[in-house]
């Protein structure tokens, strides 16, 4: 569990905002420091107010850095709010809300990102200003921007899930600028480590946060080739999504809801699926060539993400294991 | 003292930051709401962190609202600092102080600039949502720029006065853009509203606040032609500056500090000129075609705020009527 030589991590975990982050924060506990690193969605960063806004990141960031709101989910903890009731006064839209110590993070990378700067290397700089010891990647430094379909048009993620808190009907769903988005260089360097133990893919919401980075075809073909296991932990438990849009959105979609969704979703990615011990009599209709294992995947405290991240780890080592056997045998 | 059946002003009054502020709160409070028009310098202005920023429409607005900090001189009262502190953690450029509420104002102006409104119509949107009747204009919706030629070479206005915290010697200052600059619609029709009473120039800076806008061509033959009468309030009493480093500026530069200098340096457009009762013994020295009164200019509290501009207005009511009678003789 250490770093590898190469100063490369050797756990790469994929996570969306709210409840990827709380994987990624058992991961963050058990592993050594150096030896993770996070790819954080970017399907939902937005310009507002002249801002970059990268929701996912910075969700990622201040859970990590032990900065983040226990109860809200997003933003900081003991935030206060004196810039919105201002920018109301003024007239200002006040539809999307920002702290005012939250607000440095957007200005601040918006500062360096008119200087060129990349949004890897900005993120950077700021887990090393928050402490942060585990690497925080965005799936991409070019714009990537999930659009969503609905009764009402197109119209942008944010829009969708913030202003319209996600009451249109989701008729399709568009990651703009996939195709030519390059997945960021320390990913991709990062799964061709030969060191690399395992790969996570968080329990996040697949529409929203995971399929924007396997949209990227280097991204998912990077995947595809990757020697170590890939794993991935189910977003919905007893055909309801542990959190947010994602059961109405697969609902709307004409998509099933249930247990292996995710594992019939990234079946060309992955190795080895986590779902629910409640949902463990869907394991033998698992996609060929996915391994499943049952166990309690809810996390309500510090303590089960910890014991879910334990247990993804050994099971990519499982995995790896007989992947090792099977070809030395083949 | 009401309003012009035009809806235009029928007083303005020219004005710089703090010093200017503080006569422009006396007439604010003297003069009928909708009546008093005020002429905000703007090369003070400058963009950082990507946020338009305006220093002296910003005291002049928080002034005339009440939401000025009585102590501190700029800025809001009852401000917070989380924003600041968060920026500083990041590493980001800490060296101008940003309240988190007084940011609401840069980042809406900004997002409205954006869009392509005015900084005149945008001052407008901010008087009305503040409360603030008073018409308060930038001196130009064009870009002037104050920079700073220093021993240690030219620098922003900003630089100067902030970082650098006025202590390099000054060797000449530039107004940059002041030549294609237009001076603001509604200052040029207010100028030229027949029902105008008076022009007061407020003791501000005379290089860094009122010739910024007497350095736009149009702007200064607006106030020659003006027929209402034109007077200023010395910024300086007894030699010394009452604030700022309007006397540190003068003599770098080789110009004299008394209370006469900012009347012959607007001589060719004032008709009036108010210096402290302590340098009355000058006034025989003022410059020909300006009339002098010395009375009390030392603005402590709002009480000689608004004894001083009812003098200014007096003594503009007195020149008008002598040059009505010159006019009638002529």
């Amino acid at each position: 569990m250490t770093r590898d030589a190469s100063g490369s991590p050797t756990v790469v975990a994929l996570s969306g905002g709210i409840g990827g982050a709380k994987l990624a924060l058992g991961l963050h506990r058990v592993i050594d420091a150096g030896a993770l690193g996070v790819v954080a969605n970017v399907g939902d960063d937005f310009l507002h107010l002249g801002l970059s806004i990268c929701p996912d990141i910075d969700t990622l960031l201040y859970t990590l850095a032990g900065l983040a709101d226990p109860v809200r989910g997003w933003g900081r903890r003991d935030e206060t709010w004196r810039f919105m009731d201002a920018l109301a006064t003024l007239g200002g839209p006040a539809w999307f809300q920002l702290g005012d110590a939250d607000l440095a993070l957007h200005v601040e990378r918006t500062r360096r990102m008119a200087r060129g700067e990349s949004l890897s290397s900005i993120t950077a700089v700021f887990c090393e200003r928050l402490g942060v010891a585990t690497a925080l990647w965005p799936a991409s430094d070019d714009v990537v921007r999930t659009r969503v379909r609905t009764s009402a048009g197109w119209m942008s993620f944010q829009e969708y899930f913030v202003a319209q808190r996600c009451e249109p009907v989701v008729e399709a769903l568009d990651y703009q600028g996939c195709e030519a988005a390059r997945p960021c260089a320390h990913v991709l360097e990062a799964l061709r480590n030969p060191a690399l133990r395992a790969v996570i893919i968080a329990p996040s919401n697949p529409l929203l946060s995971i399929e924007p980075m396997l949209a990227m075809p280097t991204f998912r073909d990077a995947l595809r080739l990757c020697h170590a296991p890939v794993i991935a932990v189910s977003p919905i438990i007893g055909g309801v999504a542990v959190k947010g849009p994602t059961a109405k959105m697969l609902q709307e979609l004409g998509q099933p809801i249930d247990g292996l969704e995710a594992a019939r979703r990234y079946a060309d990615v992955i190795d080895g699926y986590v779902l629910d011990q409640r949902d463990a009599h869907l394991a033998p209709a698992s996609p060929v060539g996915v391994q499943v294992v049952a166990t309690n995947i809810l996390m309500t405290n510090l303590e089960s993400k910890v014991r879910l991240a334990r247990e993804c780890l050994a099971f990519a080592d499982t995995l790896a294991a007989s992947m090792g056997a099977r070809t030395s045998g083949s």
